[in-house]
C-alpha cells in the first residue's frame, strides 16, 4: 500500500506559489458553502509516523480555512472523565456537527495500531478492534458523515535520514529523543499493523489517502486538493443515504509506480539463456518437494497489451509437471458467470493443495477495465479493492501463495510491437481494433493501474511490477521472484 | 433474541388446511416470475437446533415449489477437493445463480458457532469469523442477492421434552443418541454462542427470522410466508445496489411476548409497603458498595403511554444518593442534537463510573415512535438494531450494568387511566391530544416492540417486561429486578 508514497514525491517552490493561493481561496469558498446549508459534517482523520508533517498539516489546514468553524481535536491519553467511560465516548464528543469540519489528530486507529505494535493485542483482538472501528465508520456515513483519512508515510529510509540529520545538527539534536530511536527499530512491525489497519478500513465511503511525508509542499497541495475535491463533490452530489464514494485522490506530481521503474534493463541472449535454465531448473525442484503437497501457487499476470505475459507464462510452465499446472486465461465472463458475484468465476478455478494455477488476466478485470471502460458501477468497482484484498488473504490463509505481477511497457515500446504484430503474418492475429481502442485509452489505464497497486499490494499477497521493455529482462525477473518466494516459503 | 420462539406457537389443523394451498400457490407464482427474468439469486440460510424441523422444512420447501429450479445443499464434512481448498470455497460453489432458489442446510454459520461451542476458537477468533461471515453477506448482497435466514429454535424445556418422548417410545428410542444427550448438556453455551452470531449477522438486508419449532404448522407457514413475502417484496422493488429492506416476518397466530404477559398479578398495599422497603434499602446498599464505584448502573424506561414509567422511576430514585444519579428525560431532539449522529444524544448522557442514570424514554425511540410514525427511513431504523446492541454492548464491556424495561399494559388499562387523568384536575396535564393518537396506533406500537424485543433483547443488556395493569406490582417487579443485577454484579 505505500509503494506509491517512496517514490520521491516533489512540488517545486514555484508550482507550489502558484497552486497555493487558489486553492486556500476555493477551500475557503467551499468551507463556507458547507456552513451555510449544513447538511453533512466533514472528519478529516489524520495519522501515520511520527516526523512525516502531522501537525503541519492540522496547523496548515487551519490556516487554510476559517479556523472559527473547524474543531480540531488532538488525542492524547484520555482524561479521567473520558477513562470512566466507554472508550469511544471522547470520540463521540468530539464530533463535529453537520455544516462543520473535525480535525481529529489521533483518532479511533490509535489505540487498536499501538496495542498490537506494544503486543497489548493478540491478533484476533486487533483485528477484532479493526472491525470494531469499521462498523463505527459506517454508521457515521450512513447518517450522512464526509469522512477522508490522512497516512502520513515516511520510508524507513526517510525516516533514517531525518532522524540522522536532526541529530547531527546541534540545534535540533534535542528532537531526537530516546523514544524516537526506540519507535524507529520497530519500524517494520508498525508499518506492517498500520498496513492492514489501513487496507481493513480503507472502503469507498471513507478511504485512506497515504501522503508522502517529505516533501512539505507535495504533502500539503495532496492534502489541501483531496479536501477540496472530496468537498465540491459531496456539495454538489447525492445525498444520504447513499453517499457517492469519495472521489480518488488527486496526482500533485507525475511521479507514479509505473513511470518510476526502470526500463533501461536488459539482458544479453547469453545472460538469459544461462539465467533461464538456473531458474527454470530451481523452479522445477521447487514444484516436485513433498512440501509443496501441502501448499499451492497462484500465479496472477496482468500488464498492457502487448507486454508480453504470454511468453513470459510459457517460460514458468516450461519447468512445470503438466499434470500440477492450469492455465486459465481470463476473457469476458460467460452467461453462468454473470449471473452469479464477479468473484464466482475466479473462485471456481482455485487450486487443490499441490498445484499451480496461473492466471492470465484476473480479478483485477474489475478495477482495470471494468472501471475504464465503465462496465461497471463506481460503486462496485470501489468495493471490489476490498473484497479482492480478502479474497487473496482467504488463498494465503489456506497455504497459498499468491504472486501478482504487473508487466509494465511504456507507450513507446507497446507502439513498436504493434507495427510489428502488423507486419509479422503469424503475428497478425494477436493485434485487434481493441487494442489499438485500448491504447488511446492509456491515461486512464494507468491511472486505474496506481490506484490498483496502491490499494491491493498487501503484505500477504504483494503487486511485482516488472518493466518489460526488454523481454528477456522481465521473464527472468518473473521467474526469479517466483523461485525467491518459494525458496521462502518452503 | 429467542424470547418470541418460546411462547408456544401454535397453527391449528384447520387454519393450516385452509393456508396451505393457498401459501403453495403464490410461491409458486413467485418461483416462476422469478424464473422468468432472473434479476437477482434467492439465498435461504436453514440454521439451528436438532430436533426443530430444519430437514421437514427443507422437504417441504421443496413440495410446495418446482424443486427442478431450487438448489438444495447439505453441508457436512469437507469433502477431500473441498478441505484443500480455502474454508469459502465450498459455499462459493453452492451458490444459486440469477433466478434460482438455493437453500443452504447448514451453512457459513455452522464451522464458527461449533468451533466456539467446542472451544477451538477463543472469543475473539468467534467474533473475528461472525465478522467475515458479516463481511461476505454483505458482499452477495450487493452483488445483488436476496438473504433470508432462518434459524430453527427450541426453548431448553421443549428441547427436553422432545428427548424424553423419544426415548420413552421405544420405536423412536433409536433416535436419541449419545450425541444428543452431549449436546443437550451444553445447550445454553450453544444458545448464547448461537445469539451472539446471530444478533451480529441480523442485518437488514440480510435477516434472521428465528422460528419456535415445536409446531410443524406454526413452522411451516412461518417460513413458507416469509418466503413468500420476501420474494413478492423484491421482485415488485427497487433494484441493486440498493434493496430495500426484507420484510419483517408475518405474525402466524396472534401470540406475541406482550400478550402472553399474566397481568393479573397484583399485590396489596401491604404487601407492597413491606416489599418497598425491603428493595429501597437493598439499593441504598448496594449503590454505597466501594465495589460499585468500578461500575455503573445504567437504567432504561420504556413503555406504553400511561404505564407508570415516572411514578416507578420515582422509587427508584427515593433509594439513592443524588449527588450520585441523573435522570434523563427523553424528548424530541434538540437542533444541536440533530446535527449529529442519532446515538449523538445518548453517547453525551452515559455515566462515569460509581453513578447512576436513569433514561426516561430513550434511544429505542427510534424503533418505536421514529418507525411508527415515519420520521425516520426504514433503512435507518432497520440499521437501528444492531448499532444499538453495539452501543450497549461498550457500556457493559466497559463495567456498565444495563437493565431495560418495558412497562406493559394492556389496551383497557390505558383507556381507564386516561380517563381517569382527563378528571383529576392535578392529573389533566398529563394527558394529552397527542396521547390519544398514539392510542389509535396500538397495533403498530405493539408490533414495533415485539420486534425490538427480538432484536435487542441480548444476553448482555436484556429486556425486562414488566406487567403493569397493577402498578404496585410493577414497581416492586423493577425494584427486584436491580436489586438481583445487583447482587450479581457486585
Amino acid at each position: 500500500m505505500f509503494e506509491a508514497a517512496e517514490l520521491g514525491h516533489k512540488v517545486s517552490k514555484e508550482e507550489y506559489a502558484q497552486e497555493e493561493p487558489k486553492l486556500r481561496e476555493a477551500l475557503l469558498k467551499a468551507q463556507y458553502a458547507l456552513l451555510a446549508a449544513p447538511k453533512f459534517p466533514v472528519i478529516v482523520i489524520i495519522g501515520g509516523v511520527d516526523g512525516a508533517g502531522k501537525g503541519e498539516t492540522v496547523n496548515l489546514l487551519n490556516e487554510w480555512m476559517d479556523p472559527r468553524h473547524i474543531i480540531t481535536c488532538a488525542f492524547g491519553d484520555p482524561s479521567d472523565e473520558e477513562a470512566e467511560r466507554p472508550h469511544m465516548w471522547r470520540f463521540w464528543r468530539a464530533l463535529p456537527p453537520k455544516g462543520r469540519i473535525g480535525i481529529l489528530f489521533g483518532s479511533w486507529y490509535t489505540a487498536p495500531i499501538v496495542d498490537r505494535v506494544l503486543k497489548r493485542s493478540g491478533p484476533s483482538e486487533f483485528l477484532r478492534d479493526i472491525d470494531d472501528v469499521k462498523h463505527f465508520e459506517r454508521m457515521l456515513v450512513a447518517e450522512g458523515a464526509m469522512i477522508l483519512k490522512f497516512w502520513f508515510h515516511l520510508s524507513k529510509s526517510a525516516q533514517k535520514q531525518r532522524l540522522d540529520a536532526l541529530e547531527k545538527d546541534p540545534r535540533t539534536r534535542w528532537r531526537v529523543t530516546a523514544l524516537d530511536r526506540e519507535r524507529f527499530k520497530i519500524y517494520d512491525r508498525f508499518r506492517n499493523i498500520s498496513e492492514t489497519a489501513l487496507r481493513e478500513t480503507s472502503t469507498g465511503e471513507a478511504p485512506w489517502i497515504i501522503v508522502e511525508g517529505v516533501d512539505a509542499r507535495y504533502r500539503s497541495l495532496l492534502v489541501g486538493r483531496t479536501l477540496l475535491e472530496g468537498l465540491q463533490h459531496r456539495l454538489a452530489g447525492t445525498k444520504p443515504p447513499l453517499p457517492a464514494p469519495a472521489p480518488l485522490e488527486p496526482r500533485i506530481d507525475k511521479r507514479n509506480v509505473l513511470n518510476s521503474l526502470d526500463y533501461t534493463q536488459k539482458l544479453t541472449d547469453k545472460e538469459y539463456r544461462a539465467q533461464l535454465e538456473k531458474y527454470q531448473g530451481r523452479l522445477a525442484l521447487h514444484s516436485r518437494k513433498p512440501k509443496f503437497r501441502k501448499r499451492s501457487l497462484i500465479l496472477v499476470f496482468e500488464g498492457q497489451d502487448a507486454a508480453g505475459k504470454g511468453s513470459t507464462i510459457r517460460r514458468i510452465t516450461g519447468a512445470l509437471d503438466a499434470r500440477y499446472y492450469g492455465i486459465t486465461p481470463v476473457a469476458a465472463p460467460t452467461e453462468e458467470e454473470r449471473a452469479q458475484p464477479y468473484l464466482w468465476r475466479f473462485w471456481r478455478h482455485l487450486p487443490r493443495l499441490g498445484r499451480v494455477t496461473i492466471f492470465d488476466r484476473s480479478w483485477y478485470g474489475r478495477v482495470l477495465v471494468e472501471r475504464v471502460e465503465k462496465f461497471a458501477h463506481e460503486a462496485d468497482w470501489m468495493r471490489a479493492y476490498h473484497e479482492i484484498n480478502q479474497f487473496e488473504e482467504e488463498m494465503v490463509e489456506h497455504g497459498a501463495i499468491v504472486l501478482k505481477f504487473w508487466m509494465a511497457i511504456t507507450k513507446e515500446e507497446q507502439l513498436k510491437r504493434f507495427r510489428l504484430r502488423e507486419k509479422t503474418s503469424f503475428k497478425a492475429f494477436k493485434i485487434t481494433e481493441e487494442d489499438w481502442r485500448n491504447r488511446k485509452k492509456w491515461d486512464d489505464y494507468e491511472r486505474a493501474v496506481c490506484d490498483m497497486v496502491e490499494r491491493t499490494s498487501t503484505e500477504a499477497a504483494p503487486w511485482n511490477l516488472i518493466p518489460a521493455n526488454d523481454k528477456l529482462f522481465a521473464r527472468i525477473q518473473v521467474l526469479r521472484t517466483i523461485c525467491e518466494a518459494l525458496d521462502k516459503n518452503l
